[in-house]
């Protein structure tokens, strides 16, 4: 049998996400492993329950795991585990949650948000502060949970002691605390330290595990660390529709990215190319490097014109029209030929700008 | 690089559900194919925006397509697109909507269901006629669809006259027409006409359209045949936490099914392989075959005894307890030999049944 | 200062809906009673607080009551205190919550319903096991809990062993018991017992005690059995857009009718007004009493030209366009002289149709 | 018959809301007006027929009422109506839907709030820019409404001009806007226009109107000025529970306030008792008046101490416990004396704080 050829160039990339990467070749042979024959549907398959322990080897013994679709399923089906009907969410203002999932948590779990203005992504004990009050007053959604996002959607990360700190903040309130965690490796990676340090050892209760940006065809996880903290996950994942039939081909990507060291390679990666992006282009001038590059993005401002001719040449995002804030995302396959490239490019865009200022 | 042996037995098949299959070699080559590069991500990809072609082959120039992750996203997808927030749906008490779905129509779309008894999983203008009544009556959520399953719950089917029965009657009322094709191929293949044949042909409005049961690793699409009947069908899809982000993945799934024969081939042979199933044990002595085999499954009322001793040796699923019918559903991967060794089982369970009530 | 004439006709009443009546000059009293000063808001006032004692009086030491506006918020806050996001509640198809409150317990509260058909609008144990199953199974919404109505939307009543037979059988499934009292008082003055006899002594948990169709101007009360069965409920009150601010004015209104006979004596007259027209209606050539006539109700299939012709002189509802059935209502304010007066007008109505006959 | 004692002291009044006042006696006449005989329940009687006209004279021949039960469902309804399953609202950070409604416009409605922090309370067209983007992004939540409360929940208030402003700007992005009114009389007092001036004349699209706090018993409703701006009221209103059986009791009282001018001498009243008492504090020492006096409540700071004794003495509350700063809310029953009163009790607290602290 003949196969048509693809309808896309194998070999083109950009900055634009890293969920514009395709699947790593290892988990794809992961998912030729998993197939053929019969296995039991909605996750009773051997390679889900399999799963629970690589995922316990990693987050410690209390852990369980619950494979869903995406990011947005496991935030949501996360916050509804941890809160009753009356329950409000603390977050930053840019959380993904907040901003991204077009009201998701709202409407599909009828869940409060109270977001709190941050300066980087990054919530702290006195931010979580402002919002965490008016408990027994029926007026007021009563704050249940602290959600984080680790990396941050601005590229920054917290540190060990920083996510310890709102944890110990959190749990002295009653809140629980929930780790979104789409890019949790990338942070993992930054931080040089176990995917436990950051989460169980400090007292998270929930991790919502990231698969898709980090080289999975699809999948993101639900990670239960601290089971008095959540009711109902199984039905939560089915009315939330996000339990998969054939979960076997979901868990056995988490396995393949997770049982070695594939997770830690991928995201490794990503964050080199970040760091090399950045240096590269920190001294060209009129482009300003805006925020730390400390997971795989770089966040620059830089002149809207410049802006729109790169874009032609790479695919990326504009971040904030208003300020020209554009975002660079690195992933798992990006080259350094693709970082020199783009560099260059950028270069030779800001270049044209000049000259035409100074022709002006 | 080595990779580990597969945790299962990829020669093990059985019948309790074609979602228990794996994928189909041509679908998971398409996913290799689509592999490799960047593309898009959330739908605006190369390989999503080909299936739109693909899929007005299939339903006429006025469908559209939005892939999904599973079938109950598709279902409560649909149902918002063609409902304000005070409107209700007419649907079979069967309906996998009504009863498999942990209330999601409920809980996450806000929706009333208005659920029939049938006989055989199938309604009838008059079964509508039931639930059609009291528009303008605030006090009553106001019908505003009929939602039919083809092929059923039930392994029944509607023929074309049928389901062209139900629109007229249901547009007659300013009811729209959804079809839940969770088994669309098969009732297709059954019937041996195209699928548009008793969709777009016959007035359906909204299909939700299924892959994952034959022979895809997962997904499933809402067609939109008439664009007047939804509203809002991206956000809608976003909200409902159904937006997959490397879509890629699941639409070239779609193409190398619709794009030739390869749905056909599969939903004709996991239609032939219970029809034979059904003749092998139509007479046995102690088994009753109940419902028309019309598709890919097979009902049968058998001894509780001999239905445990048989599942120790296959998997099946007992549908009611009370009754004690079974339901043994084929696949796109099941085997003549499967059939065969499947039928000559439950003979000889069967026949223990009888020497054992011998000697009683 | 003077005031406007009313509107209306003081003196026209019908046989509609015991909330078409106004309000009971004693509650009226009650009102004015409470009136003048400042009461604090939202229910800490000492009318509320009050209020819990009479409810105690009559539903036993831990009983809790919280006043709501109506009848489906009442229904809806219970529903939700006493089940999780993913729990069902099993109900008569002809219930309330099922057909006349436009999906609110789906769409405020989240809640999948499980209906089962009755004869008169009565569930039995037999009846509740029909769907009393798939506990576990994430595919089905949760049975968690039993709700009834007393007396039913049919004119039907439970006897108190009928409910306590309901109650043990749900117990003995972990089900709890909800009662939808709209109209508690006719029933419990039908059956000559406390309003306790068929509610906290055998069981039940939760009941929406009605007020406004027993003689109040507005008001209904969440009456808590057993803490046990409920969370949130202050929340849920809330967040479900039922707590008055000028809480004072509902509570005076319960105290009115419950601490003295007042509840009793408006009940009683309301069913005997019902008995008396039943009485007199029975032998009407061409009128048929369909049910058993046990509250405030009576139905009657007639002739759809005198049910015209009827409602012409006093305003009443067909129940049923299918069959021709009738809807007679009689209230607290309902006089002797009514039913006379309309039993008079019906079998003139009658004998024209039967005139009208015979010169046919 | 003889009728108990009030259980509260019918001449005690304070400051801590205008929904601790009862009825105004005027109002409690048209209850007693209303009632007696039969009326349509539902709100086809001809009290809430006649409130149409009412309406209309107040807000234009297009406006039409819907009498609720309270502010929220007001709000919630007004705002579901208005709005998408995917849209947003956009809001003051200090709207009493953001902080006061235990998350109903949330849970209830499904809805999206887009909140903005202000200064006193009022958005600007500058302030509703900051969310005013996004449209088509699937994952933005899509901003429809911009929501206003007049007077604001800090007791400012919005000029004509300024709301005219929003409105020019919100219609410019195809926004529609609501008015939460709860005090809107207080706003027209104080603004010395009729209630059109600043809505319907100014183009707002619908108001929440209220009348609790400004002497009726109970009931808020919302006006419809511009009918292609909303769809479904009636069932909205049913389905979020707030459909009212015997609503000529809602309908009359609103009635009572609007036919004539008691809405305005109220407000009128309530608003001068609010400066009368701003002016008698401005004065003393270690009170700081902090917003601007626009409506019917005092902003202060004052010592914690004085504020508890304060407390002890005429209830209150404290608006904000990390700065002391309290609010002082008058009511149309607020006496010259109940201010005087208040006045001199709070200088002999705060001189007891002098005294004591020169004592320490």
């Amino acid at each position: 049998m003949t196969y048509p050829p693809p309808l896309h160039d194998p070999d083109a990339r950009g900055f634009a996400s890293d969920n514009y990467a395709g699947i790593h070749p290892e988990i794809l042979q992961a998912i030729v492993r998993a197939n053929g024959g019969h296995q039991v549907a909605y996750g009773a398959d051997v390679y889900t329950q399999h799963l629970q322990g690589v995922f316990r080897k990693h987050f410690g013994a209390d852990a369980m795991a619950y494979p869903v679709f995406n990011g947005t399923g496991a935030n949501v089906i996360s916050l509804q585990s941890m809160t009753e009907r009356w329950d409000a969410v603390i977050c930053a203002e840019s959380a993904h949650i907040n901003v991204d999932e077009c009201g998701a948590p709202e409407r599909v779990g009828g869940l409060k948000l109270l977001p709190v203005p941050t300066s980087q992504g990054k919530l702290t004990p006195e931010l979580v502060e402002l919002q965490a009050r008016g408990w027994g007053d029926e007026h007021r959604a009563q704050p249940k949970v602290v959600s984080i996002t680790q990396s941050t959607e601005l590229g920054t990360r917290y540190s060990v002691d920083e996510i310890a700190a709102i944890v110990e903040h959190a749990h002295g309130h009653d809140l629980a605390v929930h780790l979104d965690g789409a890019r949790i490796a990338n942070a993992a990676a930054a931080l040089d330290v176990p995917l436990r340090a950051f989460t169980t050892d400090v007292g998270v209760d929930v991790v919502s595990f990231g698969g898709t940006k980090n080289g999975m065809m699809l999948g993101e996880c639900v990670v239960v660390l601290n089971p008095d903290a959540v009711r109902g996950m199984a039905f939560l994942r089915k009315l939330s529709m996000q339990l998969a039939s054939k979960m076997r081909f979901v868990s056995v990507q988490f396995d393949a990215l997770l049982s070695g060291d594939l997770w830690l390679r991928n995201a490794r990666h990503a964050n080199c190319m970040a760091l090399r992006l950045a240096t590269a282009v920190r001294d060209v001038d009129g482009v300003e490097v805006q925020r730390p590059v400390e997971a795989n993005s770089v966040f620059a401002i830089m002149p809207p014109a410049a802006t729109e001719r790169l874009q032609g040449r790479y695919p990326f995002y504009v971040w904030d029209e208003s300020s020209g804030e554009v975002r660079w995302m690195t992933s798992f396959d990006t080259t350094e030929a693709d970082v020199d490239g783009f560099a260059a490019a950028l270069k030779e865009e800001m270049a044209t700008d000049v000259s035409r200022r100074d022709a002006g």
